[in-house]
């Protein structure tokens, strides 16, 4: 058989599992997702020893001591795993939900209703317990993954799947195997191949860096939704409270830096800059948080206290540095207006914030920045499925289409229309 | 320049104008639609002259004269579009919708709006109206238009373009002039030169037939809605009432069989086919529909009266084959489930229908054949915008993703997070 035909075989089969997986109950579904959470606890010892030969694997072509902590399961990881899935199996089911509802004057009953989506692969780096916490998301929300992680973790992934799927064909009756599957190359051209079957699959979701991210988006002809890292920004408005300000610019830079939902620029409002500047950024070198400051931003901090090593004047290159790091851009604006041209020609479009006391400027920020989450008087930080109450979240969409911000279950569902008659026909 | 520089430019400029649009109030949106009705009508002879530059263009390449019909912009088609203009002005605004809101248990505030998407780029055929019908909904919906219409009708196109927005920007202050624009260029390299600038354009819709739409889709980076034309089925189930049936065959056939929800494909169960199939085929031939049969409903009908032209022995490409004309392929299944698997196979996700008096094979058909559009004891006829109560619509979408099925205004915009805080930061 070809890659061709091997892909092909398995996007059928998978489209094939997917009706299947649309008639089960909400109560099997979450047999089963409970049976799988069990399993994968009983059999954390074949996890492990599939595990051993990816980390020998990765040894042999010197992966970076880092990729081999993210490919490693611990015992606590693959617990870890069992207790996502324990939590999803708790979620509302997000499918059969009624959208909208409307009675025409011809008698016909129209309903908008949720409905799972049905294939969707989803294609990941190292870490192999995304296996189980994205098929997890998907399986939940009635579709059939497709699941293509990195060519370091395929036996771990391999293991992970079929200990799913093995113990949820034992939780229900009438349980299709290839609900999850794990696709068996490692050859790269299976990606292009696999997404170019549009009939069979209904949407790619790329989640690793931007390398990866970009290079699935060029060769899919499938619906991708893209999850880049973010760029995102706090702008101090002249109107700020100067400890609230501090608190949310230091929070949303440092306490997890190399998230996406973690600023990467300050922009601070030209007639408070001399007065707020310098107290933010005491605060951040506090942090060590190395400053990368325009000429006006630089003028007004080299003349205070500080460790030399922490203030750089910025580049062009550092609006829209995605740093992932203690380095936060820094740059003074004139007014509102230009924060918010600012943000929407540099940033990402994920998370971006103002600290306000002024209610109008907050409301322009939030309506102009073309963002997914757009705060007032927050953290960026707060950008994600679990703080925003969806439960669990297979990532953070930066596109428009489909899925925008945060995506839970529900964002992982399509939509149908059922119309009921009475045997009406059109004039 | 070259031509990625101007596309580059002309996206940069759709991309800035999308943000002064979205500033507009749902009034301002209006009187420009009603401004842009009224100076269509009033420069009838303005655009009646770019249209006999394109007529003649037209003739000279020997375009059929169908081609040349749809080109043709008479003075009803003209006043046609500035009253589609005044329709889409009395519609309800889509943006600033609260689609969910929640408090967190931290205090803060959380509201998904509704908000334009950004910059559409529709890429569209021969009809000159459609760039009032797709601009009007478009900025309706808050976003900027980049209009890529047929080469041989670029003066017409650019015509009504210029109208809209002069006429536009003298009805409200700050209007941006680049809301509206048509690519000035005939060359088809415009297409994925434009199409790969993913950072300054949000979404692209091609209309049209299938290939120009796939070409599309293969060479965008932008996401694409795709609005194929629907490979449609009836599903006669052997509790069906059989006046309802052969209504609701012939309306979902003949009504216009040239249009998208129309059906291509009649499915019979088999226990009742021999009952219902000759009264049907004697209704469809009265309406002069050549039958394409299997050899299971060919035995069926071939003792019966009928015109020898139209009966014929289906082909393996008659199955999930779109006639557009007054041909339907005829199958005698075994049951709902074979119904089911057989649209699901064939068939375009478009629109389907049950005829039947069991409420429970009924609920099976809605839920288990996977289309935008699923009817019970109905035409599918009516899978339309205006007939759904959306007012208006761009296309029927036979994605999954972003839209599915008609698409109107809501279904033409995107949402934000807004999030209302008072200082939190997170632990």
């Amino acid at each position: 058989m070809t890659l061709d035909d091997q892909m092909l075989d398995l996007a059928k089969r998978a489209k094939s599992a997917s009706y299947e997986l649309a008639k089960l109950s909400t109560d099997d579904r979450n047999r089963c997702l409970l049976a799988m959470a069990d399993a994968i606890e009983k059999n954390t010892s074949i996890i492990k020893e599939a595990n051993l030969k990816d980390l020998e694997f990765g040894r042999s072509i010197d992966l970076s001591s880092a990729m081999l902590d993210r490919l490693e399961l611990t015992p606590k990881r693959i617990s870890g795993m069992a207790q996502g899935l324990r939590e999803v199996a708790q979620l509302p089911d997000p499918t059969g939900k009624v959208l909208n509802e409307k009675d025409l004057q011809n008698g016909l009953k129209l309903q908008k209703l949720s409905c799972p989506l049905g294939v969707i692969v989803i294609i990941y780096e190292s870490r192999p317990n995304v296996t189980a916490d994205a098929a997890g998301l998907c399986f939940k929300s009635g579709s059939a993954t497709i699941l293509r992680g990195g060519k370091e973790a395929i036996h771990s992934n391999q293991a992970i799947a079929k200990i799913m799927m093995e113990s949820a064909s034992n939780a229900v009756t009438s349980f299709p195997a290839d609900a999850v599957i794990v696709v068996p190359t490692i050859d790269r051209a299976a990606i292009p191949s696999l997404l170019s079957l549009t009939e069979h699959i209904d949407l790619c979701m790329p989640r690793g860096g931007e390398g990866l991210i970009r290079a699935v988006s060029e060769c899919s002809r499938v619906p991708v939704i893209k999850h880049y890292t973010g760029v995102c920004h706090v702008f101090v408005h002249e109107k700020a409270d100067i400890t609230m300000a501090t608190q949310v610019v230091v929070n949303s830079k440092c306490q997890r830096p190399g998230v996406c939902n973690a600023i990467e620029t300050l922009l601070i409002d030209k007639s408070a800059a001399k007065e707020f500047l310098p107290v933010i950024a005491a605060a951040l070198w506090n942090e060590k948080v190395e400053l990368r400051c325009d000429p006006e931003s630089y003028d007004i901090l080299k003349d205070h206290d500080y460790n030399k090593d922490l203030l750089l004047n910025a580049q062009k290159q550092d609006w829209g540095a995605e740093y992932l790091d203690l380095i936060l851009a820094v740059k003074i604006v004139d007014g509102i207006g230009e924060a918010i041209a600012h943000i929407n020609t540099h940033g990402s479009g994920h998370s971006d914030a103002i600290v306000t006391s002024d209610v109008h400027a907050a409301e322009e920020f939030l309506n102009e920045v073309d963002s997914a989450a757009v705060y007032w008087n927050a953290s960026t930080r707060f950008t994600d499925g679990a703080q925003f109450g969806m439960g669990a979240e297979i990532g953070i969409s930066t596109d428009k289409i489909g899925a925008r911000g945060p995506m839970g279950l529900e964002e992982l569902t399509t939509y149908k229309w059922k119309i009921y008659g009475k045997g009406q026909v059109r004039e």
